[in-house]
């Protein structure tokens, strides 16, 4: 097997075989290619793509390069839940409580944030006392005990995707359908669920930035998943405009534990029973109207609240805010931002909210960068809302009071407000089925 | 200037800007870029192609990466010649004395070979006491006093194509029309000439395949030489069958002289003088017969093969085989291959009659190994002639009685006798001429 070859077919073009792509990711990690082959493969997918066959392979490839964590002990009932990304995105905290309590297993490796705001880690780290850190065996333990459990990312999961990641950053290859579509779900194969929700995110604050792609993103992770043996469904949903009203990492988890309370805003609510009702419905075995019905009925129980409190309790953390409501977020600056003409709110671009939210402290922009917990936007209107002069349309809120003009300039132009009432906003744009792609790659 | 940016706009099919360009080539040359992301640029610009005005930049940037030698006490009388590389190719050894016995410059910088057979500096030095290393004050006293010299490529010569190919060797990104245009006319460029002549072979034995192919690469190799202010013409040839009969170093520097006395093969003698015509026209400003009478007149008064002498002493070798004929080729073992029944000569596929030779030991498959002058092969017949059960078609040539062998079936394979004649043998495939593009990329 020659690296010039498979480099020469797939830049003309050609579909490489499966033994070619399962020798290239063992190599690659092996460190027995250079950096500019892989680097010029990378580039060739971006140019020529990659069949599902391929795409399938290089998913299953790159989950065997390191560590397959085993979730046998939870049969066909566990469930993981992926979002491509977005700002404000709080879902995890909602839907694992929900779909634990209805009794699927949610044992969940997130990582840490790199962009605009936290990942679920960071954003978990704002509860005094949880450990996002457990060993294998507390881990297990937790999510049998609960039925979720909720930490970072450890061991050596995927080091093909680490490495070949790396290459991609730095040679303009990420945004590639096959290439994004392995990555994610060679990590989720690798984390060892039986059923995957995916959340693939569409618009300005997202990845994917028209719902063409999106779903070709999504068709492309179903049919990977579903080819490496598990159960898949992805929902496409629009990330133009923030999820809910909070941006920031407690900020977020304060909002999350508004929706557990049978509060909180109608989008994130409405999308996490959506999510919710799909984990259920793979994990379960249930039919959608059934899994809605038992998702809905789990929030207005007070259920999953009570879910949600044992495994945060579990992990060490405080559970006390989930239920009497107090604020996890104490920061010493708060600077609100009022409307400068009265009409309706129009756009809330979430793209320029995130970037505010960062210069606040609320993000990373280098690995190394500490994240500040308590830095964050709370929107108090969204797109189609009408505004008053002088109204109150967000607040920052920062412990850098050097930052807070800097992101008030940038929210002031991420907040449109015009005197035409905008067309409602579409929070969903649509669902791809599991079900139909033969199994491509043997299981593990 | 980030690399990232220029990746990414490459990879979307976006033309390049100037400065983006030329940052690139300096800063990769520099060391300061490093491999992998020169690779991916590679990678994309095989897969996205390059405007005509780019690949001029591209190649004015990588000629100005090192040295340009000066000819500019030639006037516009200095011209070159090149070729895309064939099998059994010596027309240098002929068109540079008729250009120069007819009162053009030719200041020749010329490869080693890497593959079948010797490159031009390789045959040169069969010729005994031939110096195909001068200093640059011996090589224009030369040219001035001759007309012509002809040395191996010397001093720091467009480093960035070298590094950028040698890059590409490894990637599977050598055959691009924009790349492999601006690696050739780089170094054309930096050698100095007003005036190229370019012979983009076409075949089975030259890297362009089909004639589709050859004339888009010369279609791009005159736009950039004239984009870069130079008068550039080029002739589409053929390379399914080798030029003339004999294929080796010493035996090609034999057949050369025999064109040069007035004889040899006729479609070497062609296209030399077709090139040598072009050559003239170019650099004398000559209408096309003019220039290709005083071509053949030169050749048929033995003005020509006057100047090789003159030329071919000035640089230490002995002349003497040129006007005495005595053959210069001395191999120990000469091996007939005979024709196994009667027919015609219907192909003599000039990349296995290359292989063959360079397993007698007339070519390099590493750039370290040694050249024997006296390998190699002549060919005693041409697609289209007839042949008789038992008559020689070949002898090999070789210092090394093992290979004999090994070539020998490689040759067999090569030669096809069939019952049925051939349509007759095209040499001249067209024309690509200089003078509509207008120059793009300044002068040096």
């Amino acid at each position: 097997m020659r690296m010039y070859d498979i480099l020469h077919r797939k830049r003309q073009g050609e579909a490489l075989r499966e033994e070619e792509i399962r020798w290239f990711v063992q190599a690659y990690t092996a460190g027995q290619i250079p950096d500019y082959q892989a680097a010029a493969f990378c580039m060739a997918v971006c140019c020529r793509g990659m069949t599902g066959e391929e795409t399938a392979v290089l998913t299953d490839a790159m989950m065997r390069s390191g560590e397959c964590v085993d979730l046998g002990r939870f049969g066909d009932r566990s469930v993981d839940k992926h979002s491509t990304g977005g700002v404000g995105d709080k879902t995890t905290l909602i839907v694992s409580p929900i779909a634990a309590s209805c009794g699927a297993y949610v044992a969940k490796m997130s990582g840490r944030g790199l962009g605009h705001t936290g990942g679920t880690v960071d954003k978990l780290e704002s509860i005094p006392g949880y450990r996002t850190e457990l060993t294998r065996e507390e881990f297990f333990t937790a999510v049998e005990r609960v039925g979720m459990a909720v930490i970072g990312q450890s061991g050596n999961l995927a080091p093909a995707d680490k490495k070949l990641y790396a290459l991609r950053d730095v040679t303009a290859t990420v945004d590639s359908i096959p290439l994004i579509a392995s990555s994610v779900m060679s990590k989720k194969l690798a984390a060892g669920a039986r059923n995957i929700v995916l959340d693939v995110k569409i618009g300005s604050g997202a990845f994917m930035k028209t719902e063409e792609e999106g779903r070709e993103l999504a068709e492309r992770m179903v049919h990977v998943g579903e080819a490496c043996g598990r159960r898949v469904c992805a929902l496409l949903t629009d990330m133009d405009t923030p999820l809910g009203h909070a941006v920031g990492n407690a900020l977020e988890v304060d909002e999350a534990a508004a929706v557990l309370r049978g509060g909180g805003p109608e989008d994130l609510r409405r999308l996490s029973l959506a999510l919710a009702t799909d984990m259920l419905a793979l994990s379960l075995g249930l039919a959608r109207t059934e899994a809605s019905q038992r998702a809905e009925q789990a929030l207005q129980s007070g259920a999953a609240c009570e879910t949600a409190a044992r495994w945060i309790a579990e992990q060490g953390g405080d559970p006390s805010f989930l239920t009497d409501g107090h604020a996890l977020t104490h920061a010493t600056v708060e600077m609100p931002v009022y409307a400068q003409h009265a009409g309706y709110l129009t756009q809330t671009d979430a793209e320029s909210v995130g970037r505010a939210a960062a210069v606040l402290g609320a993000g990373r922009t280098r690995k190394e960068d500490r994240i500040d917990p308590d830095a964050g936007i709370l929107l108090y209107k969204k797109p189609g809302d009408a505004v008053e002069r002088g109204e109150m349309l967000a607040v920052l809120y920062t412990n850098r009071p050097s930052a807070a003009e800097e992101a008030q300039a940038i929210l002031r132009h991420a907040l449109t407000v015009s005197e035409a009432c905008p067309a409602p906003h579409r929070l969903l744009y649509g669902r791809v089925e599991s079900g139909t792609a033969g199994a491509v790659v043997q299981n593990p």
